[in-house]
């Protein structure tokens, strides 16, 4: 839609942000207050706002609880969203019991997980079932984003059943490469890409 | 030093790529294919590639061990980083237990946590400690990087203490906006800037 991807994820900083606000009391904001209540520069805050529109009042500034319910609209966060967690390791619990998944409106309503010692068992209210199980358990679940907590060599093929399933978005953990169809959108966290920059940051000052 | 932030972050996805080609045995490799290795473009390549000098020969591209060992002393590889995990819940025992922190030569070196079950105890070779020794073991332990696992509210406090004992990298999971010397490198994982791409997009599509 020619937003950048950076700036739809900046609006999750300023929801967060207009949230703490709101309940200081505040009931306007402006492009300078949002900045520094997210530790953006105010041009920026600006700029990414007007991807979507004409909100802010010139001199009055942005109305909170309208920006608030614009964001939320524009993030898709003014639903449930049915998730599933792949792979039942440290990670997925970590996962699982993140707290900030549950104010977004994510519910976990599946986990899988190929360990015959936890399938079955559960998760919260979420059942752990067999990788197998995908197709069947996608569909009955309504799920609708997967989350990929597996090892890299494990992944593509997990990530194939959700496609098969209908999956269109996935959030991959796994260090590993993927082939993807292009309807099918995914968001890599890969941990050893972040930390590279702090060793070579540290190296450059040793 | 004039290096994007997410060319250096590219540097692992390719070592990631010498080293899989490196086992399949070849001594050299294209720009084009490590592109294909990594899933980027070869031009993206080139350039990424061309911040930190000349390395491939026109015809004959790049000597896999060569590259495989500027890009390991680029990124700080090539040495031992000792760590300490801040937050001793699923999280920070998912980043204990995760492998690619082995490979990458990090050591998990001491863990902090406020719960006075855990002070104590260990995990692995790493013992649990109460956040006031922060200054004390930082410095005993030599730690060079700080991963951050705790809720937000309580993030910038230990970042403080980290920033007291002479912490100059950061890697933050708490979702907060923290206030951070200029010195101090960090980076933060916040996985709600991540999801709000998938349910923007899939809003989008519905």
């Amino acid at each position: 839609m020619g937003v950048p991807e950076i700036s739809i994820s900046r609006l999750s900083l300023y929801l967060r942000g207009l949230k703490a606000v709101s309940e200081g009391g505040n009931q306007t904001i402006s492009s300078y207050q949002l900045a520094k209540e997210t530790g953006m520069k105010p041009d920026k805050v600006r700029k990414d706002l007007s991807y979507f529109g004409q909100f802010g009042r010139r001199g009055i500034g942005y109305s909170v609880n309208e920006l608030t319910d614009t964001i939320t609209r524009i993030l898709g966060l003014n639903k449930q969203w049915n998730v599933a967690i792949c792979g039942a390791g440290n990670l997925g619990s970590a996962l699982a019991t993140y707290k900030g998944f549950a104010k977004m409106g994510f519910k976990t309503a599946a986990v899988f997980d190929n360990d015959p010692k936890k399938i079955g068992k559960s998760w919260g209210k979420a059942k752990i079932f067999h990788p197998k199980q995908i197709p069947r358990v996608t569909k009955q679940k309504k799920i609708e984003i997967a989350i990929i907590a597996v090892p890299a060599d494990a992944a593509q093929s997990v990530i194939d059943k959700f496609i098969r399933a209908g999956i269109k978005a996935i959030l991959n953990f796994a260090p590993a490469k993927l082939s993807l169809p292009k309807d099918v959108k995914s968001r890599n966290v890969d941990l050893s890409m972040e930390l590279v920059n702090l060793t070579h940051f540290l190296s450059l000052t040793e």
